[in-house]
C-alpha cells in the first residue's frame, strides 16, 4: 500500500471516496415519445451517500451533454475524480454526510446505459443507426424508471446545468409530485436558433465524415475526424472570448512553418480537445443528444411556458452566468419569470462568471454558497418564511 | 433586346453599371513578407467612377474574407451586383459620380489575382501548397503595387470592413503619406484568440479532409467537405444570435426522419452557404486568408498602439456594429482611443445593428449618411473647422 495520501485521493476527506458504477436491468421493452421501442433497457448509476431510512433525502444529477453518471469520488485506479467532484462530497455544497445522490449516464448515451453503441438484442450487432430518436423527454422516462426501481418517490431536488438543466425541466413538468426542489443551471427552456446551428455544423461534421457509413460504422474506425471537429467548435461555445483571451490570449507555441500546424496555444488546447473527445465518445450518440437539445422547447406551439409549468410543484431555482452565450443568462431568467407569474416558488440568481457556459462547472464562493442554501431552504411542502 | 429595364439591372441610374474585370500584370517578383518570392504577380481588379485629371479623387474599397475586386456594378449577363453595390454607385454613399473607386482581389486570392490556385511559372502547375505564407502587409504592399501603376500616389479615401479593415489599417501604417481618411468597419486592430479558435476548427476540417493532399489537391475534387464546414461555422460568427432567431427562429422545413436530415430551416440555410461556398472559393486561399486573419496584430510585442500608429496622417473613423460579436464593438473603438491618445484625427461611430459582423454590408440609413459624411468632410491637410 503506498504510504503517500496523494496517490490515494479518494481517501480526502472531502471526497466521495472510492465509488462504483451499478447497473440497473429493465428487462421490459422502453418506449420512445416517437414510438419505437427497445426491447430492454439497462441504465448506469451511481450514488453517494446514505438514503436515508424515509427515503426522504435523495438528490438526482443530470448531466450535460459529455457528462456522464461518474460525477463524484473515483473510480479505483483513477486519478481523476468524476465531473462534478468540486460540488458533490463530505461537507461540499451537495453534501454526501446529508444527501444520498443519484446520478445516471442518459438514455442514449456511450458509458453503459443503453445507446446506439449497445448491442441490440434482437440482432446481436450495435443499434448505431437503428436506435430510435431520443429526447428529453425519453432520457426523464428512463431517470424515473430507476428512481422507481430504487423506490424512491420523491427527491429533495434534481440538480443539473445545461443539458441536465432541460432534464430537471422536464421531469418537474412530467412528474410534478417528485422533486421538492429543481435547481436549473446555465440552461434553457428552448434550444436557441443560434445553438441549433452550431450544432447542425458539428452534426454535419459527422456524417460527412468518410467513415460515418450512414451511422453504421466500425466501433474501431469510425467518424473520428468529425466528431473531432465537433467537439472543438462546441468548445468554444461553452467558453467566453474573454474566457480564452485571459486562458491563451495570443501566446504562440510554435511559429507556424506550414498553413496545418499548430501555431497558436489555443489551436493546440482545441485540437487536445478534440483528440480526448473521440476516445470516450461515441458519434451516434453525439448525434442523438444534439438532436435531443436542439428539439427540446418546453415553450411549445403556443409560444409560451405557461402550459408546460401549470402543474409545477418544486421550488425553482435558476442561476445563469453572466459570459455564459451559449445559454444567456436571459435564458435562464425567463424560466424563472414564467414560473412567478403562474404563482410559484421560484427564483433567478446571476453570477458574476467570466469563464462562459463552463462556468456552472467551476468553484466559485457566492455559486457554491447559493446551491448549499437552496438545498437547506425549503421545498414545496413547506412554506416560505423567508 | 429586352424591352423590360428589370432585364437590365445594370441600366438603374444608381448603378455602377456594366463592368468588366481589369488585370495588372507585374512581371517583377514579389517579395512576402517571410522572405520567399514568387516570380511574377498578376493582379485582377475594377473601378467604377472617373478618376479627376490631378488623380485627387480615388477610393480603394478593400475586401474581405470571402470577398473579391467586384463590389459594385453587373458583369456582363450577371443577375447579382458586385458585393457591396448598395453603398457603391451613383448618389450612393461611396459615389462614383464624385469618386474614381479601385477595388483589388486579394493577394493570395482566388478570384483572379495571383494565389495558390494560380499556375507557378516555374512548374506549370498550380502553386498549391507551395504558396508562400500570406500576410495582411502582403497584401496591401501587392495593392499599392497596383496603385503606383495606375499612377495613383494619394486616396481620398481607403475604406474596408473586417478583413478589409485590417487592410485600411495596415495601410494607413505602411504608406502613411497615401489616404488622406481611412474608414475601418467591424474590424480589429488584433485578432481575438476566440476569432483564431474558430479559425482553427475551420482550418482542421479543410486540412482532416480526405482530400485535402496536403494542398496539393485535385483542382476539381479539392476538400471541399472540409470548405463547407468551415464555411458553415464561420457564417454563424458573422451573424448574431438575435439576427438567427429573427430570420429563421426554429421554424421547420419537415419533421426529420433520420438524425443527418434537414429539420430546421437554419440548418438548410446553412447547408446551402456551405455548399455554395465551395463552388467559388479556394481551400488553399482559405487556409491563407484566415492565417493572415490570425496573424494580424498591430499591437505588437509592447502590447500597444502606439508604435503601429505613430506615423499616421489620415483622418480616421472606425465604425462598431452593436450585435457583431466577431469584431466586437470595443475592438473598432480601441482603435481610435489609441489614435486620439497619440493626437490624431480620429472617431468612433457605433451603430445599433441586429445583425451582427455582416452588418457592415448592410444598409441602414444611419451608417450610410454617416460614410457619405466622412468622405465629404476634411481630409489629412484641411483643418477640422466642424
Amino acid at each position: 500500500m503506498p504510504d503517500n495520501p496523494t496517490d490515494e485521493p479518494w481517501k480526502a476527506p472531502d471526497c466521495a471516496g472510492l465509488v462504483q458504477p451499478q447497473q440497473y436491468h429493465h428487462a421490459n421493452p422502453f418506449k420512445f415519445e416517437n414510438g419505437q421501442q427497445i426491447r430492454e433497457l439497462t441504465i448506469r448509476y451511481e450514488t453517494y451517500g446514505e438514503l436515508d431510512p424515509d427515503k426522504s433525502n435523495a438528490i438526482l444529477i443530470c448531466h450535460a451533454l459529455s457528462g456522464d453518471h461518474h460525477c463524484a469520488g473515483y473510480h479505483e485506479g483513477a486519478t481523476k475524480p468524476g465531473w462534478w467532484d468540486n460540488m458533490i462530497g463530505p461537507g461540499k455544497p451537495i453534501d454526501t454526510e446529508r444527501f444520498h445522490i443519484i446520478s445516471s449516464n442518459c438514455l442514449g448515451g456511450c458509458q453503459g446505459t443503453t445507446g446506439p453503441s449497445s448491442i441490440n438484442p434482437l440482432t446481436g450487432q450495435p443499434y448505431n443507426r437503428d436506435f430510435p430518436r431520443v429526447t428529453i423527454l425519453d432520457i426523464v422516462r428512463a431517470q424515473k424508471l430507476l428512481l422507481d426501481h430504487l423506490g424512491i418517490f420523491r427527491l429533495h431536488a434534481a440538480i443539473g446545468g445545461s443539458m441536465g438543466g432541460m432534464q430537471v425541466m422536464q421531469l418537474m413538468t412530467e412528474f410534478p409530485s417528485l422533486p421538492e426542489r429543481v435547481l436549473i443551471l446555465a440552461s434553457t427552456a428552448r434550444q436557441s436558433t443560434q445553438a441549433i446551428a452550431f450544432n447542425e455544423v458539428g452534426r454535419s461534421a459527422i456524417h460527412q465524415d468518410p467513415n460515418w457509413n450512414e451511422g453504421n460504422y466500425d466501433p474501431q474506425n469510425g467518424p473520428d475526424t468529425g466528431l473531432a471537429i465537433a467537439r472543438m467548435m462546441a468548445h468554444i461555445t461553452y467558453l467566453s472570448g474573454q474566457g480564452l483571451k485571459s486562458k491563451f490570449g495570443r501566446d504562440r507555441r510554435q511559429e507556424s512553418v506550414s498553413l496545418t500546424d499548430v501555431e497558436f496555444e489555443v489551436e493546440s488546447y482545441l485540437r487536445h480537445q478534440g483528440r480526448s473527445f473521440v476516445n470516450r465518445f461515441d458519434a451516434n450518440t453525439y448525434m442523438h443528444f444534439t438532436k435531443a437539445l436542439d428539439t427540446f422547447d418546453l415553450y411549445g406551439e403556443n409560444d409560451d411556458l405557461a402550459t408546460a409549468f401549470k402543474n409545477i410543484q418544486a421550488r425553482v431555482l435558476a442561476v445563469g452566468f453572466t459570459s455564459d452565450w451559449l445559454y444567456s443568462p436571459e435564458e435562464n431568467r425567463d424560466i424563472i419569470r414564467a414560473l412567478l407569474r403562474l404563482g410559484k416558488h421560484a427564483s433567478y440568481a446571476e453570477m458574476e462568471a467570466e469563464l462562459g457556459h463552463d462556468s456552472f462547472l467551476l468553484q466559485h464562493e457566492g455559486y457554491f454558497s447559493l446551491v448549499r442554501a437552496f438545498l437547506d431552504g425549503p421545498g414545496k411542502d413547506i412554506p416560505n418564511h423567508g
